[in-house]
């Protein structure tokens, strides 16, 4: 059955703040959370008090740090006025993501005018160890993690499924990881702003085979915000470097990977999220100018690129040995550092992929892709059991 | 500024599903979870395979069972069809009712037309020191936990306040626990189906002074589930037993007792959300016929029925001591047994007070309330931070 009422409100961004993703020994998630909210308010050009809801996407503070019940937490820290709506959202690494989605369908529904959607993780407060086992609750506990299986099984896996079914190398992964550092070493708010040679790549540990320390995001902690605005509030205020959400998309699937209706090489969420979004903004792949995607690791980046439409199956392996994907390649991807450089803090990395799209639709970005007109991220939950996909366009 | 674009969609509540609360040592919360949404999926005449959109409220299972990522996780479990959207929403023990409350607004703008609102939580899988810290991260962790303070601490404190503000005793609180658990002895989905006396009150083990072991809510397991239908889906299935959600309320205020706007006698979160959503059900409190609310302790069954408008401040503390609050009493609160007695599985708590109030509303009620045309339920996250009013009217 087709549903008959159409929402119709345009939906805006008009504020974004983001905090260095890293260590952050001396601040807690609240900390964190408020910097880059207030960063976004102060974008917007309005002030706490005009907020009427609040999204936050976080992954697991209640195990990180012994904080739950997130929306009014950071409601009171935040000073926002009384008796508005907030609430967090929960899809593991696509929790940003998913606060995004909900926060855009609220305007355009037209229930709010501006909402506030805040993406934070504090993770380094557990040690190493401990945080791969929190990690590992977003995977299938009763069917997958008896095992002893953690994230970077999962992708060894898929990259070891993708190399027998499409060929392809650790060479060519290598080539991934070394764009995604390069971009991020002239992004200051990058967890490590610093390029890597194809040598320092393979003399690193190998994490799981065939995946190497950098292949995988790290550990890190980091907030990320963004104000939505509908189209009325746009007008009431004077709002500059708006950016409108054209099309979004978002599905889950089911979670052990040995359940995936197709091969483990196939992301199917990501894959539909992307097709709802594409048709909801009327526009095809090769408009695209700018892509943020959920580089977990490296090969994400490849199943990804993929899964979304802009490459065939078993070519995009080869995307940036070719170049094709720094940002002033054909089809730029993740030109802030991607998870793997720029830093994953789980519930802040969705909404800090909108954050990039912005700055690069502004042309206020450290990689700016020339003339960038239309920007897409995508967002992908475990080891792709959920996925947002967002278009974004300059106004 | 006021929205101009109202969205028009009716919302029903097609199907209702619920599990036995308690211990449940040989369940995981995945098998509670499927029990109560494949009954409401029954309840509601379709299959799995009609369901587009999945919330799922849910506090900390991560920390509970070690899984979080509970959308596609369950979605897996219930084999529903490909690529539907699914999110986990939490608000501490508000988690349930929040993910109601979102899922009533996916139906109402015309996001979906068929919507498994599911609420689970198992909690037993944790001994009792570890679920009470648990617990206690839906409080403030940087400035009120330090303290040493857990839950029955605080509502402990808003007695001492209450009795000390407006008079009232144990002798009243009691009358309260008798009341939940009379009507807890009627229905055998309850957690202690199963009378207590004075003389029980008063022998049993002081918790948080004033309040005692049968002021307090238990450890519980459980699941609940409901079916939301648009009207145009409703028309076109043959669904029995239709129940029309006729408004709906949330907000959320400081998390911190001691940051409240008011005194801590007062649950503003409540009061807000119970304002927004009368005038969107335009009726009058005195129209309602029957309540179930919040009452992790017998405390705030007092203050959300005066928060709620029921009440005058310093008035239902006797409520419950005049037989006002029974089932067959001028205002019927907690027919189930409320969280006292049927008990409190956090993340299905908010879902299980809706199927008591679509039971009512059928008839169909363990204790049922003689002509009931009209219900609301109230669930409160923390020491009242955040709270979903829900008003529903027979079809």
């Amino acid at each position: 059955m087709k549903t008959t009422v159409k929402p119709m409100k345009k939906v805006f961004i008009a504020g974004i703040g983001i905090t260095k993703f890293g260590k952050h020994s001396e601040k807690t998630f609240r900390d964190l959370a408020i910097e880059a909210a207030m960063k976004a308010i102060d974008d917007a050009g309005i002030t706490p008090k005009d907020i009427t809801e609040l999204y936050i996407g976080n992954f697991a503070q209640g195990m990180f740090e012994g904080q739950t019940h997130l929306a009014p937490t950071l409601y009171s820290d935040l000073g926002l006025k009384r008796n508005i709506k907030g609430v967090r959202v929960e899809n593991a690494c696509a929790s940003g993501g998913f606060a995004l989605y909900e926060a855009y369908r609220a305007i355009k529904a037209g229930y709010a005018d501006v909402v506030l959607v805040l993406g934070v993780e504090k993770m380094t407060a557990q040690k190493t160890p401990v945080v791969t086992k929190i990690l590992a609750t977003a995977g299938d506990a009763i069917y997958e993690l008896p095992t002893g299986i953690t994230f970077p099984g999962y992708f060894a896996l898929m990259t070891t499924a993708y190399f027998h079914e499409f060929g392809g190398s650790r060479e060519d992964l290598a080539e991934i990881a070394i764009k995604n550092h390069y971009h991020a070493s002239r992004n200051p708010y990058a967890q490590y702003p610093k390029q890597i040679t194809s040598e320092d790549y393979f003399k690193a540990p190998m994490i799981a085979e065939p995946l190497g320390l950098y292949d995988c995001s790290p550990i890190s902690d980091g907030a990320a915000a963004v104000v939505l605005m509908s189209e009325e509030y746009t007008k009431n205020n004077s709002s500059d470097g708006l950016v409108e959400v054209i099309g979004a998309g978002a599905s889950v699937t089911n979670v052990a990977l040995t359940e995936r209706f197709k091969d483990i090489t196939w992301l199917e969420a990501t894959a539909t999220s992307s097709e709802i979004a594409f048709k909801e903004a009327k526009i095809e792949r090769n408009d695209v100018d700018v892509v943020e995607l959920h580089d977990c690791f490296t090969i994400a980046e490849v199943i990804q690129l993929e899964s979304l439409g802009f490459y065939r199956r078993g070519e995009a392996i080869n995307a940036a040995v070719n170049g094709e994907t720094y940002y002033d390649g054909k089809l730029p991807v993740n030109t802030d550092g991607g998870l793997k450089a720029k830093g994953h803090p789980i519930g802040a990395t969705g909404v800090g992929m909108a954050v990039e799209i912005v700055k690069q639709l502004r042309g206020e970005a450290y990689n700016q892709v020339e003339g960038a007109e239309i920007g897409l991220m995508s967002n992908m939950g475990g080891s792709g059991a959920s996925n947002v996909v967002v278009i974004f366009r300059r106004v």
